[in-house]
């Protein structure tokens, strides 16, 4: 890092990662409606991967912000966003992981002008953030740290409860960031140590020792940085000359041709942990990665029997119950902390703190070969 | 009761009331769908109704066979119910209590040739009966012993719990009847008392006692005798002149004036419990009166999670719970004694323990004007 305070960072770059399926929203999500397309959000329905546009829209001009999803989603994503050009929505020639679509998306940015100094923000479609002000102001820290940096910025949430479901950074000194943009006095971590889904245990003494945060999957880099760090972590990981010369041509043949030779990981695990430098700024503005039914509650109007988004829910002796049932109505009688979600073809009921094994039906529904529902 | 024992009695004729519109099988009833026309029963989805008729049918010639129901429900009568003829269907002009119902079916059947003598069954179009063979020989048995008696003959059942929603029929001294159809050597009982809905502690006297049996709501009475009696009870319950005038008449108008004549009364508090003698002989055929969604349990196939009529049920750590959701999917993962209710505008959910107050969150919507899904 300099010691001397850089100029502005250019306005950032968005890569918005569209590519999961959510099957533990079933049977509200399906392979050709995936989390991010339901209308999840709030009295009008918004999706979560609108809201995720709308928010990177304030970060930067919507010229610079793109979407990266599946070949077959390419209807519903179009469908469920609005303020966003097509041209923007890149492809994916096959379902990979988060490594290969992100080289993906830098080949797309170089082509559309990006250079190596330009920062771009990676998020996922699908999460939550309660104040999107204060989500501008965070990511403008973020973006100012990537800046200044040969590092990766992550965000990362303080955590109010010891959750076994999510990744934490555990954290190192605190970082000197010139301060470019909105976010004024927010402190910049190094981040020593990556932890996926502790025990609860361990999760516990996370929460007590005030050293880990959660990490929220949300990263800033400068793009020329990434694209070396990514050649240096593994060299199949190329975002040079082929995958640009086929992303530019156009055809989605010879794009998949170059896309199955990059390498099938994760850019948490295969990059970021093996990245000299991680730093993290603090996402205070309310987070949820909205992993199951239980965590969409603080998404959801509050009403009778607990929250829902239903046409109407009539509720008796019923309360802190889960409702998704668009267009329906809901009677809950006598029920506690239950999901309730009804599509026109399948009904789930399931204890909220069972939630995140929606899964085991969704896997019952393939080997029984039930398509028609997945 | 004569000491000579009578000839054989006629064919009996059947009066099935189909009134009710079933509240507490809400979501799935309706004002224009109630209880008797849901597709309730087994794998195939018999109504209720129709195997109502169909036992009929096993007891006397099919022309024989009627239906009193409401006006408004004439369409999903007829559409429930094959093996009937549609003149065979007796309209109410308004709905009204049990006892002007009985009144006009028996104005019907004498205009159809029923004499003072012929025996006449009542039965409920919405109740359970597990073994249709042995419910013949109990009504047999019950036709005999109303055609020998100047009684109505009820049928009762053994209670295996002490339940508090049923009616209760007090025992006395058992009776001779001779026996000319297939119901040998079932007891005759005199009814002493008659008490609706006791409450638990009574319910459990009268379990220990063995001295009261479960009022099945299916009577036997000579057709002569249930016309004198009511005019006995009430003058207004008159099924003479104005009344058979009217049907013969088969003007709706002139029949609702004098239908609306008739005292708003129940058979069972109007009538039956005013009548001299009261027989019963023991249904032991396996009863249910399907009160509530809780009851149907018996009536429904076991399977995955409990016992259902779905197009399927993926059911995972979920046992003992009832699912009506035709044509639907109905997934429960770590749930146990619900009752889970879906069509195509609703869904209901509700312990078992509390399904008979399901009436609460039809009196909500009905509070709120919701008529669409009333």
């Amino acid at each position: 890092m300099n010691d001397e305070p850089k100029s502005a960072p250019p306005a950032p770059w968005v890569l918005i990662l569209a590519g999961g399926r959510g099957t533990r929203f079933w049977p509200a999500s399906r392979r050709l409606r995936p989390k991010h397309v339901l209308p999840l959000l709030g009295a009008e329905g918004e999706t979560l991967l609108q809201a995720t546009v709308d928010r990177a829209g304030e970060i930067t001009s919507a010229d610079r912000v793109f979407i990266i999803t599946a070949e077959e989603q390419q209807s519903v994503v179009v469908g469920a966003c609005e303020g966003l050009a097509e041209a923007n929505i890149i492809l994916e020639p096959e379902p990979r992981n988060t490594a290969p679509a992100i080289a993906l998306g830098l080949a797309h940015l170089q082509l559309r002008g990006a250079g190596p100094d330009d920062p771009v923000i990676v998020m996922p479609s699908d999460a939550w953030v309660a104040d999107d002000v204060v989500f501008s102001q965070v990511m403008s820290r973020a973006v100012d740290a990537a800046f200044e940096s040969e590092a990766v910025v992550t965000l990362g949430v303080r955590p109010d409860r010891p959750e076994t479901g999510y990744g934490y950074l555990g954290l190192g000194e605190g970082v000197e960031v010139s301060v470019h943009g909105s976010g004024h006095g927010r402190e910049v971590r190094e981040v020593t140590e990556f932890r996926e889904k502790p025990s609860r245990e361990l999760a516990q003494q996370y929460l007590d020792s005030g050293a880990w945060w959660w990490n929220a999957g949300i990263f800033v880099f400068r793009l020329g940085y990434m694209a070396q760090l990514m050649g240096e972590v593994n060299a199949d990981l190329d975002v040079g000359r082929p995958l640009q010369e086929a992303v530019q041509g156009g055809a989605m043949e010879d794009l998949a041709e170059q896309y199955r030779c990059l390498p099938d990981i994760s850019v948490d695990h295969g990059v970021m942990e093996q990245a000299p430098s991680v730093l993290t700024v603090e996402a205070n503005f309310g987070w949820s990665d909205l992993g199951s039914w239980h965590a969409l509650a603080p998404a959801l109007e509050a009403g009778p029997g607990g929250c829902a988004r239903a046409d109407l829910v009539v509720a008796e002796d019923a309360e802190a119950n889960i409702v998704y049932a668009p267009g329906k109505t809901v009677a809950l009688l006598g029920v506690q902390d239950l999901v309730v979600v009804a599509t026109d073809d399948a009904v789930l009921v399931v204890p909220r703190s069972r939630a995140q094994d929606v899964r085991v039906i969704v896997e019952q529904l393939a080997d029984a070969g039930e398509d028609g529902l997945l």
